[in-house]
C-alpha cells in the first residue's frame, strides 16, 4: 500500500508527500491533529490538514521567527510566545542565556502533547525552568496585560478556524500595550503568492503599520508551506530592525543557526518590487 | 472529467495542478515539449514533464536571471543567451537600450515554435532586430569564441538530459574564454532543499569557483519549482555583484520590474546559513 498526504494549496494546486506511517490523528476541541512519519520531511504536524511543522525545514521557520527580534534587541528579557504549541519558537528563545522568562499561550493542550511525544526536535525545551505553559486563549491573555513584555511572538496558524482572532485590529493593540517601552511584535503573516494568503497578508501588514510606528514585513524560503515563500511581520515602538540592528553583537553571543545569520537578516528585509507594491498599496 | 499535471519533485513529494487543457504535446529529437493551459499558473511550459515556466511567475525568473548582471555592468553590449527557449530571458534584455546584440543560442527549435505560438508573454521579443537566434549546441558554440561576450546567461534545464553539458568544467572554461574582460556569466544554478538538486548545485558551484575569480550565488523565491527555493550562480572576471554595483545607476534608467529591485539585488546574495556551508565545505 502508499500512502500519500495531500495538502491542496489553492482549489486548484496541492503539494503531496509519502508516508510511512500515520502516527497520532485526534480531534481536539479546536481542530484535526495529526502526526505523519514521512520519507522526504521526517516527522510532520498538521493541523486540520495544513502542515505546520516539519522536521526537514522548521529549523527556517522557527530561526526566522526568533533571532531576527532578538538579534535587533539583545536586550529582551520577557518573551511571550501565542500559538506555536509544537515549542520551536520556545526552544530557539531558550538559548539566549539574557531572556530570563517566557510565557507560552498556546489555546489547544493536545497540540503541546502531540509533539512531547512525537517531536521531541521542537518541544525538547518545553521544560526549560524560564517557560510557563498556558492552554488558554492567546486573545485573552494579553488583553489585561500592560507593559509586561519585550517581545511578543505570535506564532498562529492561518487566520482560519482558532487562529483568526490573532489577525485582528484589537489583538494587535491589545500586543502593543503589554509590551514595554522597546517593545517588539513578530508575527506569522502568510504569503504574497496565493490569492487567499496574500489577502490575509495585506490586511494584517496595514493593521500593524496603523498600531506601531515602526512596521515591516521580512521573508524566508519555506519549502513545506504553500509556495515556499512565507513571510513575517515586525512591529516595534522604537528599534528598527535594520537601523538599530547591531550584526557584531548578536555574533558575539555564539549561537549556532543553520538559516539565520547576520546577513540573512538584512537581505530577508528586501522585497521583491509586487510584494512592496502589495503593502503599500491602497486596497484594503 | 478532471485533468491534473503532476511533477514528482522527488521520489517522495510532488506538485500537481489542475489542467483546463493540453494545448501542445510533441516529441522533439531532445526531449518531450507539452504546453498546458492551468487554472492557477495560466499557461505553462514543461520539459520532460517538468515545469520550465508558467504565465504566473515567469516574471520572477527572468528578472532575477537578467538584472542582477546588467545592474552590476550596465555597459554590458553583446550577450549571448545559452537555452531559453521560452524567450523570457531576452525579453528582458531588449528592455536595456544599450544592449547592442544578443545571441541566443537554443539546441531544440521546437521550444521556441511551442513558446511562440502558445507563450507571446516570454517569446513576444525574439522578433528584436538585435536578436540572433542559432538552434544548435550551445555548448559546441561558445567552443571557438574569444572575448566577445559582456554576458552569458545560461538558462538551462537541469542537468540531466539535454542541459547536461551544460554543467561541465570544459563548458565554464569556454565561457570564460567567451567573455570580455569584464565579463559575467550567470547560471541556472538548482537548489539547496531537496539532496538531487543540491549536489548538482554544489557540483555547479564549485566548478565556476575555481575558474572565475569572482564566483557567487544568488537566490529567489520561485513558487512552481522544487522546494521554491533558488538559485542563480554569478561568475565575473572583474566586476563584484555588491561591491561594484551603483543601486543609483540602475534605477536612472527606469526599467520597471515586478521582482527585480536594487534592494533585492543586494539581499539575495545573503544566504542562509546550511547554504553557505554547502557551498563553502569540502564535499565534492
Amino acid at each position: 500500500m502508499e500512502l500519500w498526504f495531500t495538502e491542496k494549496h489553492t482549489d486548484y494546486a496541492k503539494f503531496s508527500f509519502k508516508v510511512k506511517k500515520h502516527l497520532f490523528s485526534e480531534k481536539s476541541p479546536f481542530q484535526q491533529v495529526d502526526i505523519l512519519d514521512t520519507y522526504e520531511f521526517g516527522k510532520v504536524l498538521t493541523l486540520d490538514g495544513l502542515v505546520m511543522v516539519t522536521e526537514k525545514d522548521e529549523f527556517i521557520y522557527h530561526d526566522m521567527i526568533t533571532h531576527v527580534a532578538m538579534a535587533t534587541n539583545p536586550e529582551i528579557k520577557k518573551v511571550l510566545v501565542i500559538g506555536g504549541g509544537d515549542g520551536g519558537t520556545v526552544r530557539e528563545l531558550t538559548r539566549y542565556k539574557s531572556i530570563e522568562h517566557i510565557d507560552m499561550v498556546e489555546i489547544d493542550e493536545m497540540v503541546v502533547k502531540a509533539s512531547r511525544e512525537y517531536l521531541p526536535i521542537t518541544a525538547g525545551k518545553l521544560d526549560d525552568e524560564r517557560v510557563n505553559l498556558y492552554f488558554e486563549d492567546g486573545i485573552k491573555f494579553v488583553e489585561d496585560k500592560e507593559n509586561v513584555y519585550d517581545l511578543i511572538i505570535v506564532d498562529s496558524t492561518d487566520p482560519i478556524g482558532p487562529g483568526e482572532g490573532l489577525f485582528t485590529t484589537e489583538f494587535y493593540k491589545n500586543c502593543y500595550k503589554a509590551l514595554t517601552e522597546n517593545g517588539i511584535l513578530v508575527n506569522q503573516n502568510e504569503s504574497p503568492y496565493y490569492e487567499r494568503d496574500a489577502k490575509a497578508m495585506i490586511r494584517a501588514t496595514k493593521k500593524i503599520k496603523k498600531i506601531f510606528p515602526i512596521a515591516e514585513v521580512y521573508q524566508y524560503h519555506m519549502p513545506t508551506y504553500p509556495s515556499g515563500h512565507w513571510l513575517f511581520g515586525f512591529g516595534s515602538k522604537k528599534l528598527h530592525p535594520i537601523k538599530d540592528f547591531n550584526p557584531d553583537k548578536w555574533n558575539s553571543l555564539g549561537i549556532k543557526t543553520k538559516y539565520y545569520n547576520t546577513d540573512i537578516h538584512v537581505g530577508a528585509f528586501a522585497l521583491p518590487t509586487y510584494v512592496r507594491e502589495m503593502i503599500e498599496g491602497e486596497t484594503e
